[in-house]
């Protein structure tokens, strides 16, 4: 289809909706909502809508329905892959969601929090521990993140292992169809089988099927004990082995388990303010070993020193600390969260968001290792993340002294190399940020006919007019 | 559209696929593939299929593709609202998984198994305890199901608190489509952010959009502790704050948390071999509290302890016993267990399956019981369930020497005035056992148009012929 650019009179008819001060026009005005973090993406747009309501959001969708006008949804504007940034040369309209921040209801005995799509994932944390409950969705960006897009690309995070992603934490959604239509699904309940599983097809959509408006988020009972120790390793066969004792020995309280190298130590200790190496050795590979028990802090306590003392035992950790204060676990999450920011001052980085089975760890990052070195030499690999989810964020800085523009000049080679190896080992190339733009062709290329068709006619059967988020995820044909 | 009977020649192409004594047209011989256990709905087939790979349902569902011939995946055929049973006076075709039923591979350290969707579920439960795993789907009728039935109805049981349902159990599926392709989604990870959510499209369908063949199930480390605790209470709010009580000192070691009616524990003490009344008082409501707890036999103790004390202290527990050794635990669950088949000799039973918001238990308790006593004087109201996830089995025993065939006959009647307070409360009319032809035409009454419209056209764009266990969850247009 050809999306024409809309005329002056459709534009004064979408801001008559939200009102003159919600319709940004102006290119200083929308210029904040065309760019994502990275900079890699850069779209254009003629309207940016911020709707203060569902019903607005509604009638939005009825005019851009009827005059094939295409949508593109955004919350925080945090993706990676550039789902929430309208096209290059189209005439997308950017419908944010950040005016549609209430929270709607907290019920702490039915452990549920009813929220608008453009609450700010960190707001949310905070609603829940005013009631003395925890919604366990982490994530570096939560503090501009908004629930809507955590929702739309099923976010991850460091609470994974215990608490699983978003689409574990949700109970239920409101969608306001491309049609204008609005799916009422916010339903409280844990358990009900009754029909297709629509919120699971919203959560994930990356905002190609509909505009998710509201959801109901579980709550949790806070932990009372909490304990975060660090452990240096000599290899990534260890930290798996590690880690098939922690989650044997602490079952569900076992909340994070993350990898990290050597090289990503120096980084945020050279280039973070207040980041220190928390050891006086150093090994080639760290664990940040999080665990959370619900009766007492003795139960963690104990938990976390039963798990060391059995890994100096077996060999598998050189060396330890234990976070003796909240100060100190805030302080080695710190380092965790300091990873990717403390790349960009090396110069270029090449990122990748894959996952492989959680036993095919070590076997990946070897060979993926052998493959990078080779195509680029003196390439300095700072492979980190949540080893427990078999979730590597395999980053690349560029040599020391390279051109940084040549360097990433070579991302789509770097990331075919990578993703050769994680598909050789059944794994995926997007394991929690998406597909958006970036991504798309990739997916296309590695998918099955058979599973990109099924997409399309998911895609055809909810926005049969393809104007909802267009050329994300699936290319428009 | 009109499926026209099978000719002699169509049937004998059928035959030809699987083998003719796997072809089985002889009514005696298809008989047990036509009624389900409680005998509410008894179909009709020409031919019961039962193929020994993939490939062959491939082969099946292609050959009814061109013929246009509906066909009903059946497992081990222990539904309760009929999804697997052919409809009756027309020619389903059924296709039973009862031969594929093999294990593909079990990966402890990567904590899954890939099996057939014919396998039993104990079958499953048993290969994971064989490698030291839990494999945590447990309900009342293991010793048969099979867990490509378990996945298809999204099967809940009793440790959905601590593990949840079919879904958060399952990481990839394999299914054969309409057409006969076969959609390789076997993936073994626990983070994918690919595309839209087909596998949970799949999981919940009732085999309405395709046959799952085969699944990658998570496994998890068996827990070291283990107590049961039965408790004795004075009402359905006081087990609802016990509840509250137990998610927060427990948190994921809260494995079980199931309620019982005074009569639930007459009718098995009356009719079930060796079940015994635990307590030598009695109370109105019981609770059954299952804990398990990964680092120790002693903490699980601790826990229970705990548990009873505090709730003691507060009134809420009137008495309690805590099962000495695994043959009081296993008893303990045997009474659970028997709740529903305990019935039976009492009567004709009114069943329902309803979840409401865990909050709600109480007064939508108080609220059905007052409306159904009203409605049938003598009705012996014997709810019961898993309390912890808002799912009540509300079954009715008929009153003491009613006639059981006009009490049976105002099944619908009281289903009406039972799912109308449900959905007063926001509740689900099936909340673990799925839609099939018994709550097809209730669902499209008490869903949004909107609701209904989107399922229909995940249908069509999936099955657009319409052979696919046709006149289930959705009836055909």
């Amino acid at each position: 289809m050809t999306i024409s650019l809309p005329s002056p009179e459709l534009i004064a008819s979408f801001a008559e909706i939200v009102g003159p001060a919600n319709a940004l026009t102006a290119p200083a005005d929308a210029a904040p909502y065309l760019v994502e973090s990275r900079g890699l993406y850069r779209g254009t747009t003629p309207l940016v809508l911020r709707p203060g309501t569902v019903e607005e959001v509604s009638l939005i969708m009825r005019l851009a329905s009827q005059t094939r006008t295409a949508v593109v949804p955004q919350g925080g504007n945090t993706g990676h892959v550039a789902g929430q940034i309208p096209r290059e040369g189209k005439a997308d309209v950017v419908l944010s969601l950040e005016r549609l921040n209430r929270i709607r209801d907290i019920d702490p005995v039915g452990n549920v929090i009813v929220a608008d799509a453009g609450c700010i994932l960190e707001d949310i944390q905070k609603a829940a521990d005013d009631v003395d409950r925890l919604f366990p969705l982490s994530l570096g960006s939560e503090g501009s993140a908004r629930i809507g897009g955590n929702l739309s690309t099923n976010a991850g995070g460091t609470a994974v292992l215990a608490y699983g992603n978003m689409r574990q934490l949700c109970l239920g959604l409101e969608v306001v169809l491309p049609t204008g239509e609005i799916w009422d699904g916010l339903r409280r309940l844990k358990k009900d089988n009754t029909g297709y599983d629509l919120r699971d097809l919203f959560i994930g959509a990356e905002g190609t099927l509909g505009v998710i408006t509201g959801a109901v988020l579980k709550l949790y009972p806070k932990p009372r004990g909490h304990q975060v120790a660090f452990a240096g390793l000599r290899s990534v066969e260890d930290a798996l082995m590690l880690f098939d004792r922690a989650s044997s020995l602490c079952g569900p309280a076992l909340t994070g388990f993350e990898l990290m190298p050597r090289l990503g130590i120096e980084f945020t200790t050279r280039h973070i303010a207040g980041v220190r190496d928390p050891m006086e050795t150093t090994h080639p590979w760290y664990a940040l070993i999080d665990i959370s028990t619900s009766d007492s802090a003795d139960g963690a306590e104990r938990m976390v020193q039963d798990l060391l003392e059995a890994g100096i035992a077996d060999g598998l950790v050189e060396n330890a600390v234990i976070a003796q204060n909240e100060a100190q676990r805030k302080a080695l999450w710190h380092m965790r969260e300091s990873m990717s920011p403390a790349q960009k001052p090396e110069g270029g980085s090449i990122k990748h968001d894959i996952s492989v089975p959680v036993s095919s760890v070590p076997v990946f990052m070897a060979e993926a290792d052998a493959l990078v070195s080779k195509a680029i030499p003196g390439a300095r690999i700072c492979a980190f993340g949540h080893m427990g989810d078999g979730n590597i964020h395999y980053n690349i800085s560029q040599p020391v002294g390279a051109d940084k523009q040549s360097f990433l000049d070579r991302w789509r080679e770097i990331n075919a190399i990578v993703h050769a190896v994680v598909l050789k080992h059944d794994g995926s190339i997007s394991a929690e940020h998406g597909i958006g733009q970036l991504k798309r062709d990739e997916l296309a290329a590695i998918r099955s006919t058979i599973e990109i068709d099924l997409m399309r006619r998911i895609k055809h059967a909810f926005d049969p007019a393809g104007i909802m988020n267009p050329d994300k995820v699936l290319r428009e044909d």
